[in-house]
């Protein structure tokens, strides 16, 4: 049966409009703005069972379910279908989830792609530098608009993990619990080296002109696809290559050129076209730089612990064994600055091959603990 | 006192022509090639004192020493002259070293950038695809020149102790110790991955003309200065990047926007502009897909050990804690090949916070132990 009984089945997106100014943590304004976002579940009338998902890098608002009207719908899942349904962990029986494409995003939010009222013509790289904080900000709009005064659970995974835990030093009395999965509480010199490659690949991209290659009429392909490419060798572990893999080749034997050899090579080439026909690049440059940013810590003198003192969150930190990109070790991070503060706090560290990309992933124990950390939320 | 008591000095490279055809793995022959080299200390009557310095992914043959007619000479030092001179873990005053260019290379040998005598244009990508074997052999015949029967040690680090190892197993009577570090016994699938990026920004790069980019008088820099970037963050260790650059900014405070903000970014781009300067990006292909296709195993069914198993050379191996790039683990693959034959093996795993980079650095216990290896070599 298709859509399966526990899915959310068919779902629709729908873009709210934000009229009031937004100044961001650069001091750019943005007059207006939309949020493109889906639920799942119902609001019940105490408005005290809504579940925000925050995303990663190259996610949105689709969190879960199916599009009716895609070409195949059985390939249009949510990125974390597999987490959210009924009788799934994240229970819409229970809760009201809503996924939200972030500001700057290329998938119906405001961002570098939408017109800019102001010149007719495409924001490109005119559209602000946009911080974790900024997100939070637009979003605690969001939570305004749907009358939630209070979350029950912030969620995110990556990215996504850096912005719930944002709300809860940011606005301590709007969310209940936080889960921040294969999270880091800032970047280190390594993770900030990659983005500034993949950031390098696209701006030195002849068809990149300065991000406003719209009124071009092309878009840095190349540059996408390199970002991606390496994208993808820092999400996957090299355990997990090397089972996927290995030294397999495409053909019998050497062909002795430049054409894809090795199954790792036809990979790596499929996942960057792919990506580079539809990811919008500016959104690329500043879904990295709002990584980049990202360090609470930062107005403390570097004291994590204090970044978190006034937050009254439970929180739930996951981190994966294969994950090198976010390692376990920087989970323990933050969970040891919410342990200096007497938080209440839970740490999983997963046994996992799948890399930095386990969070998006079905595994067991993992999911049986996120069932178990929404199961004991009350609403 | 300038040069040190204690270097080989001023040193002058020679090219040394070779007029007999050499036909590669992949089937293709050139009719004449040359090969730069630096030779260092004196060979001895016996002719039993040689050494043969083989070079990694960007080496040369320019392996210590200074050169006197440099816009700086101080500045000038061979890529491994902390490890040689008189009286040096590699002492001159004991063996006579040489350093070449690898065939294919761009600092001397015959490479794509190399005018070919058949068409009066540069090869370009119409050199032959070179292989680790194929460079054994083009060695071999330098061997031969120099009227040496078997060289008292063969030296690398990375693809050049790849190239060490392979001596050992095609002419096993032509060398009497292996001294390979850093190294790995084939590439992982994440190693390939990662390769072939850096193939990609260069191939993709419009000013590369599918590698006769010579004739249309540009350079394929933007792919270049990725590929370098890309590298270095393959070479250093996160521990290393933490410790050198943290996140400190170039600025006093955020900027929020694409130029540098952080100290990596700045040095990312100076590496990678300072390599697109000077380096042949052809041969940068070369390399890359030199270190792909090496697998001595793989005429064996994939069993290392066979491919060893009539080498008659001493081998010291050595790895770095911190090269996640061609960790210890991978040194191990090749002791327990070496064991399993019984073969004279000795293994150091350094400790080192430079990552793959170390094999480079004057680190004591690790040049302590190249002085012990050397000193015990009878010539």
């Amino acid at each position: 049966m298709f859509p399966a009984f526990d899915s959310v089945g068919y779902v629709s997106p729908q873009t709210i409009a934000f009229d009031s100014p937004l100044t961001f943590a650069s001091g750019a304004t943005l007059n207006r703005y939309d949020l493109t976002v889906e639920t799942y579940g119902e609001l019940n009338a105490a408005r005290s069972n809504a579940v925000l998902v925050c995303h990663a890098l190259s996610g949105h608002h689709h969190v879960a379910g199916f599009y009716q009207d895609a070409p195949d719908p059985a390939k249009s899942e949510g990125w974390w279908d597999n987490l959210i349904g009924p009788g799934r962990p994240l229970d819409t029986r229970k809760f009201f989830v809503i996924g939200v494409n972030n500001l700057g995003g290329c998938h119906g939010s405001t961002g570098p792609s939408t017109i800019n009222p102001d010149t007719q013509r495409r924001y490109g790289s005119d559209f602000p530098i946009v911080t974790v904080t900024d997100w939070v900000r637009s979003q605690v709009r969001l939570a305004d608009h749907f009358g939630i005064e209070s979350f029950a659970a912030i969620l995110g995974g990556s990215l996504g993990g850096m912005q719930a835990m944002q709300w809860s030093i940011d606005f301590p009395e709007r969310v209940r619990n936080v889960l921040a999965i294969a999270a880091a509480p800032k970047l280190s010199a390594e993770n900030i080296g990659f983005n500034e490659v993949a950031r390098q690949a696209i701006r030195t991209d002849p068809d990149f002109h300065d991000g406003h290659f719209y009124q071009h009429g092309v878009v840095p392909k190349r540059g996408l696809r390199l970002s991606r490419m390496l994208g993808h060798l820092t999400y996957l572990s090299d355990d997990l290559m090397g089972e996927k893999f290995g030294r397999s080749l495409k053909g019998a034997d050497y062909k002795f050129g430049f054409e894809p050899e090795f199954e790792v090579e036809k990979y790596l080439r499929y996942q960057g076209d792919k990506f580079a026909g539809y990811f919008d690049a500016n959104t690329y440059l500043l879904m990295t730089r709002a990584l980049d940013y990202f360090d609470p810590a930062q107005a403390f003198d570097g004291n994590l612990a204090a970044a978190f003192a006034n937050s009254t969150a439970k929180y739930f930190i996951a981190a994966f064994t294969s994950d090198w990109r976010f390692s376990p070790a920087r989970s323990k991070e933050i969970v040891s600055a919410l342990l200096a503060n007497k938080h209440d706090v839970s740490f999983a560290e997963i046994e996992s091959v799948e890399g930095h990309d386990s969070f998006l992933m079905p595994i067991p124990q993992y999911h049986a603990l996120l069932r178990a950390a929404f199961d004991g939320i009350k609403v």
